[in-house]
This record gives C-alpha cells, structure tokens and sequence, in this order.
C-alpha cells in the first residue's frame, strides 16, 4: 500500500487564499471583545476567510463544563482554549478567542504553544471605570455587591498585555474604526502573498 | 450599535457545499483505522469537502498531555475528543476522528453530545487475529510481552459497535474498496442537496 500523502497546512492555505492563525483578544468584561469579535468574525467570512470565534461560553458549555471558576481550573479553560484554537490554526482557520485572560502568565503559556507567527495577541482596551459604567452583562454590578467573587477588575487584577500585536481602544473608537484596524491587520498578517506576513 | 449576526452553520454549509459532520472511526488496533482516516482525508480534502483527522496522537500530544492512560483518563480523553469534532463539526467541518474507542457507553455518551445526524459511527472491522498478525507498530507484541498493560483485545476488551452508521471490513476488502464505501457514503449522508442526508 502507498504511503499516504497527509493534508499539509499549506495545502489548506492555498485553498482558502490566507494562513491559519489565532487572534487572542484579551481584555476586562464589557471592553467590546464579545461585540469586535462576533463583527470581525461576520467582516472576515463576508470576504471568503475560513473564520471561526471561540469564547467563553462556548467552552463553558463544552469541553470545559467539568471545571470550576477556581484560578487553577481558569487557566485550565484557557489551555484548553489554546489548544483548540491552535486546532483550528493547522487547519487553516482564522481562530478568534474572546476571553478575558486577565494574566499576562497565561497569555505568555499560550503563546509558547504556537509556532513563531501564529499567535496575535489583541488587546480590546477600555478603562475600568468604563467598562463597569457599559457594565453589559451587569456583572459588575453582582460583583460589587458580592454576588461574584474574585471578578477581573474588581477582587482580582487584570494585567494589560506588555507587548500587544494589536490594540484597539474602544473607548476611543467606534465599532466600525476598530474593525478597520483590525482587518487590515489580519489582511497583512494572514493573507497569502503579502510580504510582511511573519512578524507580529 | 446594530445586533450582529453571529456567522450560522447553514451559511458555512453553503459555502462548503455539505454539513458538517463527524465521522467516529472505532475499531481494534491495526484494523486500519489510520490508514483509512487519512486517505479519506486526502480523497474528501480532492473533492473540495472541508475536512480534518483527530486522531489519538493529535489529542495526547496537545489538548490531553495532561492525562494518563487509566480507564477514567480515557474516558475523558474521548470527552474531549467529542467536543473537538463537534467544534469543527459546527463550522462546517467533516471531522473524522480515528481511536479505538473500545466501549459502546463511550460511544454512546459522544453520540448523545451531538444533534440529530451529526455524529456517524463508523466500525473499521478486523478480527483480533488478522489485527496481530499485522501489529502495525508492534503494540500486541508488547502487549503478550506484558509491557503494555490493559491492552485493548488483549487484556481490555474491545466492545464493538452495536448498530454502527457503516461497516468496513478490511479483512475483506482492500484500502481502495473500503475507501469507495465511505467516500458513497459521505457523499450521501453530508453533501448538500441529497436526497437522504438525514439519517444514519
């Protein structure tokens, strides 16, 4: 029997016109990474990307329904997150995280896992005092009055990223700005045939 | 801010032209498990389906590093398999995935994960002997040797599949025949716009 040729990744690439890649978007509750991700997903598959979100609930309701809100079982969700994105990424898909991933450790864990050029790190980045007044979810509102423990921004710190590939300040831009930004990022980064596609 | 529309399955089907789907490859080792998962693999990706393999090195080397080989871990490792196929399933991806999964409650719990239709069982047939005999990569050697324990035909049973979606002997039948069966049947069961895609 021949020896069976496996599906390469650059036989998929070639396929959808991009490389695979994740998009880690990281930044505190109500900063706009459920509403930028959920509109970059729906831009990027307007314009034929294999393009694919994973956040939170999708894992919670997962893969990950076996795990508490302790810290270890946190980073626990987000390896696990990591490797399913990284899944995604080997198979040419655009991986968009969406979680809050409030600790530089794990983010640095995460990045570790992928191979040079694969893991963006984008921080959606909008102030505390902002993000509890957007409150969306009024999660910090329960937080405030004890109802959640040890949440991000409240009983427990978020560490912005040191060196983000990519920033938008939803604070300072509208929805339609970051998403610009955002696109021509991925277009840059990710599309077959651009030259500075490597690099972060 | 306008509600965005979430990118839906039916709008990947379209442009995929099938469902997505899981194919659960179950069957002792050496019944062919590997080398019909990646040829169909390699002939579906020809046809144009989106399509990707898990198999057992993909999850221990990545997602499942963290587990053992008990009877509990593998339990779970196959939880987590099921939640990785079901993923690519949702975005519209043919997923096989390639294990032994040797018990029917196992299988039974990831057919119960997955909507109606999504997931098809799928029985690499070979009896215990021929599967020694070939001993691919000299596990059942190992296994008689006492080396390996809990050896799946040798001291762990292998439950076989009780009505399984579709049968290949490779006892019986050749790389090439047992091929033509799954490419029929996937042609029938996840292409859009047959007839009788729903169903097992």
């Amino acid at each position: 029997m021949s020896v069976i040729q496996r599906v390469l990744p650059e036989e998929r690439y070639a396929r959808h016109g991009h490389v695979g890649g994740i998009l880690w978007f990281t930044g505190l509750s109500g900063a706009g990474k459920t509403t930028l991700s959920e509109s970059l997903e729906r831009a990027l598959f307007q314009q034929g990307y294999a393009v694919a979100v994973l956040d939170g609930d999708i894992m919670r309701q997962g893969i990950s329904a076996d795990l508490s809100f302790s810290a270890e079982d946190r980073s626990e969700n987000l390896r696990r997150l990591a490797h399913m994105a990284r899944l995604l990424s080997r198979i040419g898909v655009l991986c968009i995280t969406a979680t809050i991933s409030p600790f530089q450790r794990d983010r640095a864990a995460i990045r570790a896992l992928m191979a040079p050029g694969e893991f963006h790190e984008v921080y959606i980045k909008a102030s505390l005092s902002t993000c509890e007044q957007r409150d969306p979810k009024g999660l910090y509102r329960k937080a405030r009055q004890g109802q959640i423990k040890a949440f991000t921004g409240i009983q427990s710190p978020y560490e912005p990223p040191e060196s983000p590939d990519v920033v938008v300040d939803t604070e300072s831009m509208g929805v339609e700005a970051c998403l610009n930004v955002l696109t021509e990022y991925v277009a840059r980064h990710f599309q077959l045939g651009t030259p500075n596609r490597s690099g972060g």
